[in-house]
């Protein structure tokens, strides 16, 4: 696909009641709401421990190396999205600081993520701003390379389509599909509400053994208790 | 060896002071104090720093991604135990998270240790549950697929047995084998003896040159002082 | 090159102004001043946030997993350097920890940067000592084998020489090679007074792709605005 | 999206001929003729040198360390297709091995391609069937959970839609969008066609910096020409 | 444990027959056999393809960086064995050369498998000498630092005990437990024959969903089958 | 340093004598001779067995992704001369394909080494042209931006100079600094010698224990010799 800069993205007047409900959940129960889709990979950190963010994905693909079109994405997003940005073949360049972060948190912009690097992280940690990125590092980058802005990514695995839905918090960053968002926050919410009851019935001292009825699946399996290791290697032994 | 569940681990009526002894001292001093023996891969990492602990090992060997023994541990294991984990062929998953380490706080656990994933870290950190793991992910696991509790386990080329003892701080993991908790926790305290001598020395603006008399093992090795770069520059010129 | 022991760096009175200069920017800003040259390996982190320093290099070349030579360096060291230590063939033994950070803090030296790996780092958060390291990892070094101090080395594909000024901070360390260090702080001057009117129109409400004249860079690299993605995707099924 | 089976591909009469003619190409000259686009990560290898292989992609995405939906995707797959398999979060089992390649071979597939491992390399080789994977390994897999075929999937960033072209050889594996495919083998038509000519050139003993005129950029980015590192060396010390 | 050389590992009258039979399998039937147990890394490779070696560990643990006990674990170990080292805490050093092999080879050792490094890796290509290792170095070792020979050690999570039986071919490298070495192989050859029937299947056209039922899988995991991706988009806008 | 291109190389008539008596030799052997230094790291890979070069070393330092100045080393170069290239960075991209080998070969470069990425590695092995490099990969470079030829350059902490003495082979790749080539050919030749009578012995049936004293070096490390690890483990037992 040529270069181009798309400047809508899927929008509904569902989506900031929706940004809501993910804020109130979590990049874990979300992932599990999906049958573990949607999770960029663990190499992608937070800056700083302690953030969540949540928003409509405006995606960017730049050049290796170039950041021209995060610039050129920041015009195009609204408020309230998120700014994913990737690169061609993957690079470890600084993309994002502190003068960029100033005009996204000005503009709007919930948070920024990134398989590239950033920098200035600490003026970054001081604003709280919320990042989350594979590298830290102070390589710049040019801004003269021709790039994508709102086409469908992909960053180690998960496609991401414009209008998309982005979590962030310290497990990391989960992507929902658009058309699933409300299906996987009503499991979300079910979830929660069954994590409720077991973390009740652990504060008071039961097992997930029991809970969860662990104990067919061990003796289904065949798994055996004994009382003491030498049990087990006198056993073999004598084979 | 088949998937077995072993309800006893080797203890001693000496553990609570052996742990109290290991918490008085370091990871670092540990591992000096064995030869460097028994530590864990520094890719093993706090999800927080500031947390310190110890315990005897019940140790888990689950299937790549799934949980189910990890349930069964915490049943057989006692107050004060550490358990460590690993899986059969290496595993990025997330097998831990707030719910089982609600269970294991009530449960009286002293830690959790995987070469896996943990997840909920927000929470995990705000509990100030102790945990050390290779990844931070929302990647969930399946709690179907059989293992074993309490047999022999390494993790990266060190062996763990059960019973074994643990000490886990901001440096790292270490594993001390349970016949020779004694005689290291003897090794640590003379260790630390001499350190406190040396750090008043240090303080007085001693050099350790001095202190450890390297100046004659410089001379020994045929390491020659010079002034400046210039001079060794020469005479490699001349060679 | 034999093992030696270089006693003096090329030093300047000018170099406590210079140094006093380099905490006052920060290592993107230097980075970016010297066209991204000098920046050690985004591998080599601080062991805490929050910390800075900057002074001139004694560099410290060691055996594989052996740190003799660092304590000579600490010897040679004066009060405002920074000891930078590197090894034959690459090490991720832990070669400095409390005892020595006591020593470095007595003596006056600025902070501890390596590639290979540091312990004690519970300690050496407590005490603020500025260190970055690749690894942190307790396991020791032995301190009987040849290397140099103060001869160039070069760690990542970087080249240090002794007597170059260093920077570090959050985003990593940078190197300035000595008879550049006064074009590159004049060059990150004049950076930061750009930074300034630009961070002010940002704060305004201005853009970036106003700001630099981003619209004639896509303009001229032939780059389209469409107002939606269905438009790109129906021309491409066209082709 | 749910786990779901789709049984056709986009197909043309025309795609033999446009896979002959990839055939013909490099990946390197296709990759260039798209831009550096389409790239897998290098981290994907053919498991022996000396194979190139061409075809439509059907897509496969399993459960991690799971094969099955690589089963029925063989089953809807046409002779002259290549099976392209990914996993949802990454895994490094085994998942293809001499009996899948004997059925691979039988049913005409014409390559595999996978970020997960292959199996049985030994006796693939002597096949020579064409296989580029991210590892060797024995690690089996389970055969039983859900997963799509031909759904677009995405490999360390690149996305790969069922019915997409891919090439793969000695350099590794591109991707080419099929409503792009005419357009990438004229370019990479015209680029060879340059190239031959440059290779004569070069023959003759002419040199890159001549035919490419690379002389005047050079000159244009400022760079000057000296006779020996003493003269740099000197400018510089006298700043 | 305190450095030690144990002379003697446990050794039978059946083991050259079921080496034998080993030799006839390969590493990826004996993994399937023992449940995926057992394989080392796929970071440790032949350095050459082609060749596949069997036999019992003689084990040895050598200091980081030095290979002393492997000159030792020669001397006691007996035509037919497999000599496996590892270090303490990981090293990439290349432990092993020509001159090791030469000798390795006069006393009739079958092969050599580390996580350290080898070197001279052309002479021993053209010895055709099986090795297996982690990486291929040039960096020498020190020859004057205590280790273990024949106590267990472990390679990335695998436990091998002395006299236990290695398998290495082209896939890796296996490691099956003395006590279980007979029902292995008998496993391995139940499931050799089950192979053979399916490959003749296959051959004849047959698909590997109708020969293992894969299609009551699928169906039970309620996977449905659609014509094309146009029709799953489709219900996706719809939701 | 400003980009600049420096046309001479140190060079001596003696050059093509020391080359030649290099290529008697193995990396193994001159790392040796030099104490491990100058060993570039084992990620650097040649891209075909069995090939070996040597030659004075011009070195080159491109932008990352780019190698408009490889271009520019090769007017410089003279027949017998390596080429050895880095980036300022780090680049995974392919900088060096048929075309440039091509060129390489007729002006009678003999080798090519970098820690980028080389491409058209098929073409590459049947000319046999000699490459030694960290990635293989089809993503090619820009030819715009600035760089230097023939200044000092470090590769993963190895410092080149230009001038200097590179010997490339199956283990790897090693630079020897050219004030100090003779010198290490000398003890080279001699370990050479030394290693001839060894081989001999060995191939005699002595063992490396006997050959070189080790039974007093394991005697003076207190190591004992017992007969079966039960003796050890019933020892630690009874502590």
């Amino acid at each position: 696909m040529k270069p181009v800069i798309v400047r809508e993205i899927p929008r509904s007047p569902k989506d900031p009641e929706r940004i809501r409900r993910l804020l109130e959940t979590s990049v874990a129960t979300i992932a599990e709401s999906q049958e573990k889709l949607g999770l960029l990979s663990p190499s992608i950190r937070p800056i700083q421990p302690g953030l969540k963010a949540a928003g409509t994905a405006v995606t960017v693909k730049c050049a290796d190396g170039d950041n021209l079109m995060l610039h050129v994405a920041l015009e195009v997003a609204k408020p309230g999205d998120v700014i994913v940005m990737t690169t061609i073949s993957g690079s470890a360049n600084g993309v994002f600081g502190e003068l960029l972060a100033t005009s996204f948190r000005v503009r709007g912009i919930s948070a920024f993520i990134t398989d590239s690097g950033v920098r200035d992280v600490a003026i970054l940690r001081e604003m709280k701003y919320p990042v989350w990125s594979k590298y830290i590092t102070a390589v710049g980058t040019s801004k003269n390379r021709p790039g994508w802005v709102n086409v469908p990514i992909s960053i180690d695995g998960v496609i991401i389509n414009p209008g998309d839905f982005i979590l962030a918090d310290d497990d990391g960053v989960v992507v929902v599909p658009r058309g699933e968002i409300d299906e996987v926050l009503a499991k979300a919410k079910e979830r929660e509400e069954r994590e409720n009851v077991v973390r009740k019935r652990l504060l008071n001292g039961e097992l997930t053994v029991d809970i969860y009825n662990f104990r067919k699946v061990i003796s289904d399996l065949g798994i055996k208790y004994v009382n003491s290791l030498d049990e087990v290697l006198k056993k073999e032994e004598n084979k």
